[in-house]
């Protein structure tokens, strides 16, 4: 055991000759072993989801948030702290009833999705038609059938540690609408995109199709998805839907920016999505990847502080805004710093609660794969292992991904976040302040050895970005 | 080992000369082993709770509730169903709202306690006096220092197997109210009566004390009490109450009945209570209950029916109505068979969700314990031991109990019963099929002993009824 231990060792000094500096990774060693015992994560998450709460993409709570953010993050001691504001089109809901009508009458819980259209004023009522998936849906002949029905797309979603059901379960969200109004439905109900089984329905966006008739739509709670269900079983079922939505043309949002300067105009950015839906407080979605990411930052800004050595590129941490509602805060990133983009060394995004880490991905260039693997030596003490090379970045990432930015995923355990994504329950109470301090460690090392491994991530060939 | 159980076998048969006859023995084995096969209970629940769903005590809502059961227990094939009506004021819940109002604006999830009034029209607003407990309140001095104040009595609630910590903790349901008004406050709320961290908040009945000023009171769901308590970690807060109720005077109420006639004028009662709070379905409180004995006396009639043998007693299943309400149904069933009281021979009802039964309490005069002892060696192989004789009999038997009818508590684990308590949460989705017919096979096996036991569970010098 002892020879297999030197072995690995050897070749660890071996890798690091031609990657990550040993220095580097002994700091991020350091901030790794300190991060465990971080508490300021924690008190970020806690602070902005109790001092805020719930704060809709473009809403005024949103607002709130930003200014706390800059208060707390100039606090902290971070650089260059500023708000970058951008417009959006604004939706928010107003009302929701739905009821069985006929012949069980009582209400059933149900929210919006966000985007939908409204009911006519006083509601609509029609009778229900189930589809089990929304592929049986899809396969509905085109033949105006669904004339004044309400479709009801009663499709699961899986439980998995990565979170590889949702992207499966949430097609239904836009679908069942889209798909149902092209056969002349009314309105469409969905069994909730999640997996827990209280009666909380579970929001979330959907689009409709460019000439599409929008019809209004909404989601179900498990148990009242499962009671629907029992209620069909027993002969034909019709159901009312009453919603009202508010919608504006412009409103202003923004992403929040503080910065840890670097030696070069190189840039590695880390962060989190500011906004929330508006049910629950945004905890794990996605307050605990804003407490997350600026814990790891400010163990770093202390480390520079101390040491009075500054990382070879500017670490920024972003909190983006109007994430929820269609990733308007990353568009406008990208869109504002296009100029920069090629100077932007790495990103990755917190958003996806506040459990363990236990995997990196990256997406570095062919030939920069190796530093993936250099990277995992000094992380794999807090239980990370390495996966593939084909990270997404988190959602807020995309648009920077899209321009040949690299990115890493640190991907937490998601067997439960699917129970409170989204829905009324996604509180502050539901955070482990250790789960949550195990994934500042985890940022703080990589953010660190992102920051300071000469030659970046990009392949050799690619344009990479002088120093 | 053998010995062992041959020695059990020959005390059991000393004992059964002189308590409950073998061959009722021998068919209450039979049911047992029989009900745990059982589905009648099952889909009982499943037929209340989906055909009609929530149905509040006076609510239109709980006369389609007797209708069911009317067409159900006739269907099932008992004797004498029937509806016994009475009168009862009235008492729901129009509108609630609740919303932190300064520093930190953003919405509550609460929900009016039964039986208070509403606010203000357009609510009030008030800074929060928090009090750890209702004791706390208690001993606060009498001095109007909570004029214009809003209480809020932030007392926890203990996790038991056998429900004890809800006595301790629903006190403060009425207690916050009561407390807080003596003390000049313009409203109170409690963290809820209830055991999970989900953001359901609880309801249930509370009662304004004679000659106190009647103030709106609510209960906060579990992160809606903690997310108030770190609010006033950070100073002073505000929140504004906004409540309307509906009362009426008197409205029609009912028990249903039905029957499984015995040889002798006898009867033993077994039944749940039919109605529920008004925003769950009522799956664990009291569907599960109705199912249960409706399941355990089907058992028993098709026993009846096949053997062409009448039970000693006759067996009554009642649905009381109203308990949730303050045991209307249970009081006026007292009333109505005053006069039949004395030949009630025991009574017990299941009003504690659908887990299995892990204890047999009995109340029995003094020289009929024995025969708890003698029931115990029948129901042990499903997992039941003997507890004390002191049994409550269940909520609507306490008025038969007050009267000297003989009561027994059938105990089921209530390790969770308190996290779906009241809540909207209480569906039927909830119920393991399993655990419930284990309920239903030892009310078979109990009713049927109850049923044939000679002599009866009141002490032989009380006053007991002729044969
Ligand atoms: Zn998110
Ligand atoms: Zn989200
Ligand atoms: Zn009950
Ligand atoms: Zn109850």
């Amino acid at each position: 055991m002892k020879s297999i231990i030197l072995a690995a060792a050897a070749s660890l000094s071996v890798a690091s000759a031609q990657g990550i500096p040993d220095e580097v990774k002994e700091t991020a060693d350091f901030l790794l072993r300190q991060g465990l015992e971080d508490r300021v994560g924690y008190q970020t998450t806690e602070d902005l989801t109790t001092e805020v709460g719930a704060r809709l993409g473009g809403s005024e709570a949103e607002a709130r948030a930003r200014d706390w953010a800059v208060e707390h993050l100039e606090e902290l001691g971070f650089s260059n702290v500023r708000i970058e504001e951008f417009t959006m089109p604004y939706w928010a809901r107003d009302y929701e009833y739905a009821a069985i009508a006929e012949p069980f009458p009582q209400e059933l819980h149900i929210t919006a999705l966000g985007n939908s259209v409204g009911t006519p004023e006083g509601g609509l009522t029609g009778e229900i038609v189930r589809f089990e998936t929304l592929d049986d849906l899809i396969e509905a002949p085109m033949d105006n059938a669904l004339r004044g029905k309400i479709v009801f797309v009663d499709e699961g979603m899986t439980r998995t540690q990565d979170g590889s059901g949702y992207g499966v379960a949430v097609r239904k969200r836009s679908g069942a609408a889209n798909e149902g109004a092209k056969r002349g439905a009314i309105a469409a109900l969905i069994r909730s995109v999640g997996t827990d089984e209280h009666r909380f329905p579970h929001t979330g966006g959907m689009r409709y199709e460019d000439g599409v008739r929008k019809i209004p739509t909404a989601a179900l709670s498990f148990p009242d998805a499962e009671q629907l269900q029992r209620a069909l079983e027993r002969g034909p079922v019709s159901v009312t839907l009453d919603m009202a939505v508010e919608t504006k043309q412009e409103v202003t949002s923004g992403n929040v920016i503080a910065e840890i300067p670097g030696q070069t105009d190189e840039i590695v950015v880390i962060g989190g999505h500011l906004d929330s839906w508006d049910l629950g407080t945004g905890a794990v979605d996605d307050g605990a990847g804003i407490g997350i990411t600026t814990g790891a930052a400010k163990l770093i800004l202390d480390h520079v502080n101390e040491t009075n050595e500054k990382p070879l590129r500017t670490i920024r941490l972003v909190y983006w805004g109007a994430e929820e509602v269609g990733l308007l805060g990353a568009r406008a990133y990208a869109e504002q710093h296009r100029d920069e983009l090629s100077k932007h060394a790495v990103a990755a995004e917190s958003d996806f609660g506040a459990r363990e880490i236990w995997k990196m991905d990256t997406r570095f260039g062919e030939d920069k794969i190796g530093l993936g693997r250099d990277m995992i030596r000094v992380l794999a003490p807090a239980g990370v292992a390495l996966g593939n090379n084909q990270a997404g970045g988190g959602p807020d990432v995309t648009p920077l991904r899209a321009m040949g930015v690299p990115v890493v995923t640190l991907r937490q355990n998601g067997w439960d976040y699917f129970d409170l994504h989204h829905t009324a329950d996604d509180t502050f109470d539901k955070i482990d302040p250790d789960e949550l301090a195990q994934n500042v460690a985890v940022y703080a090392a990589f953010t660190w050895m992102a920051a300071n491994t000469p030659g970046g991530f990009r392949a050799d060939d690619a344009a990479t970005p002088s120093e």
